[in-house]
């Protein structure tokens, strides 16, 4: 509840939803389980959220007045993408709570105000840099050492934007081909593996956390997602879920996060951690809890940014849950999967089966022991 | 798979549903999460299942153009309910497969039609006789003995529709209520408690049923069903089954259908189970397997007309379900239940909370022992 102790959003108002692909879609589609409408915002005619969608705003991210219009005939808006433009959230703010809030958004977009933002905190990253000239670049390189890798401060993703820089390889030529985007270079981390925690915060503070998964990736792209992550040791498991805690109160958040993390070499617990970065949104990684948690991660969203008590995030007593991303032409395997007993198959509805594009996942919850 | 082994309708198809209540509207979720498209005809502009309805037709049932536009207008086309007119089903087979198919529709919507069928399979049911007039029920009584239930052939659910007659009363008084409807006589069976299979079929003759239910109702309508039904015994679950798909393999069945029992005194097997009516769609005594089986029964009536491979029907090992549906303004409990850990709350997004209407409803995934 919120603090007030009325609920921002009763079942039959809107959730107004900012991005319109699979994750605008599972949240919609979560929030018709729950009596909600959903609206979507989003600029292609052929968003796939759209098809569950109550209502549909099709319009650019920087059109004032039909993002304007569109908050003012819903009752919070939330998002699936963080990319927002700073002018985008603005506009919102003033019609309808934006939850999570423009704040988190802002600190969570920029990998240089993100970084700062988590060490701020007390808690490891990899070392960095910004970067806006080959002079900035060389006294980082100079500084981090090689490998170390260059990204774009803002609007990277599944790889995108992001560039190694190896021995020998020349540091002007690298950060030409970045067209003079801001920049941020971050040092080697020689981790272990990739886990993340999902996790949710409510208008009321409460918190309420997914059990940390690890995570595989192919080209950049998450692969396949385990829950819980197999082999962590409880402390670092407590230590993982502390530091995500630790985020969501520091931004006082409002709405499901990702915090994705190196599991490094080190004794057991904090130092064993590594934050690469948070995304303020429902995440790939918390897709398994669908079929695989007590609340799924788009109910949980849905609940937080309506004002509701979160929800249970237990998996069921003796299971254990894989899921595996389909990326494109993986998705021509869907007869297969529906031929597998056991395997929940969720396609998003995208037209066309481009190479590296999400085209849907497949979830398996498996008896242990 | 169909038998000419070509999927009907790929990902990127459109289902189209006749209905636009609560089941068309989580057939339409589901057809979602495989990435089809829903297409809801209904007549009401206000129906639930257009809130997450890539297309929507509002259009009287016996607009045969509008029908026929609609059925152009998808791959295959799928109902909520049962009390679709004869010719409504006939334009639609004109222009689209309709499943499950007009013969099975025509069956299981008359009480007698249905009946005589269940018995022709060698199943039992109550004894029955079709009245018409005030002689054919002085004689249905006289044969069937008192209490009695006189009921309308077509066009009862939920209790409606239907009128226990008892020692004493007026039999030409309680027909003439019936205002000249085409009725059965049902005689009384001492039952000791209502269960139900819901199954499904594929176009390749596949079957999958989930495990054997009890149901609870007050005043006529479901208020609880509990997966599997409590202490049902092996040969009786079973028979249970056998009966669920004799009755779908005599139907040439292709979809998910709920089959009502009666369990009465009697030895273990078919002899402690009578027939009590068959719902040729997805059921509200099937709402459980949303949360409670590895296929939902919204998700397997989506893969049947579909033809595909159905899915499994397993509950998580270790655990049972519970669900009760939320009547009228027990849906005003919904902060209280979003408030308890596990209670998966569904919502309909239906405008008025009318006494007697289904509202919403509540499962509960229980460990065992």
């Amino acid at each position: 509840m919120s603090s007030d102790s009325t609920p921002a959003v009763r079942p039959g108002g809107t959730i107004g939803i900012i991005g319109g692909g699979q994750l605008g879609r599972m949240i919609a589609l979560a929030a018709a389980n729950y009596g909600l409408k959903a609206h979507i915002y989003a600029p292609d005619a052929d968003s796939p959220a759209f098809d569950v969608a109550a209502a549909r705003t099709i319009a650019a991210y920087d059109d004032a007045q039909a993002l304007a219009a569109f908050a003012d005939a819903v009752d919070v808006v939330t998002y699936e993408f963080e990319n927002i433009p700073h002018e985008t959230a603005a506009v919102l703010e003033e019609h309808a709570p934006v939850r999570p809030s423009a704040r988190a958004l802002f600190t969570t977009q920029d990998r240089l105000t993100e970084k700062t933002f988590v060490n701020g905190l007390g808690i490891a990253t990899a070392p960095f840099r910004a970067v806006d000239t080959v002079a900035d670049l060389e006294a980082a390189l100079a500084a981090l050492g090689r490998p170390a890798v260059l990204k774009t401060r803002r609007f990277g993703y599944d790889g995108k934007g992001q560039r190694t820089i190896r021995a020998g390889e020349d540091a002007a030529d690298i950060l030409a081909a970045f067209k003079g985007a801001p920049c941020i270079l971050e040092g080697f981390v020689p981790f272990r593996r990739e886990i993340s925690v999902v996790a949710a915060r409510g208008v009321d503070g409460a918190f309420a956390a997914f059990a940390p998964v690890a995570n595989e990736h192919r080209n950049h792209i998450l692969a396949v997602t385990q829950a819980p992550a197999p082999g962590l040791d409880p402390e670092t498991t407590r230590a993982a879920l502390e530091i995500a805690k630790a985020i969501a109160e520091a931004l006082d958040y409002v709405g499901v996060l990702a915090v994705e993390l190196f599991e490094v070499e080190g004794p057991a617990g904090r130092d064993r951690l590594v934050v690469n970065e948070i995304a303020p949104r429902v995440h790939n990684s918390g897709h398994w809890t669908i079929e695989g948690a007590q609340t799924s991660q788009f109910a949980q969203a849905v609940r937080a940014v309506c004002g509701w008590p979160l929800g249970g995030t237990a998996i069921p007593a003796g299971h254990r849950v894989e899921m595996h991303n389909l990326i494109g032409d993986e998705a021509e395997t869907w007869a297969t999967l529906l031929a597998e007993p056991g395997a929940a198959l969720h396609l998003y509805g995208k037209g066309e089966a481009r190479p590296g594009r999400k085209m849907g996942h497949v979830t398996r919850l498996i008896r242990e022991g």
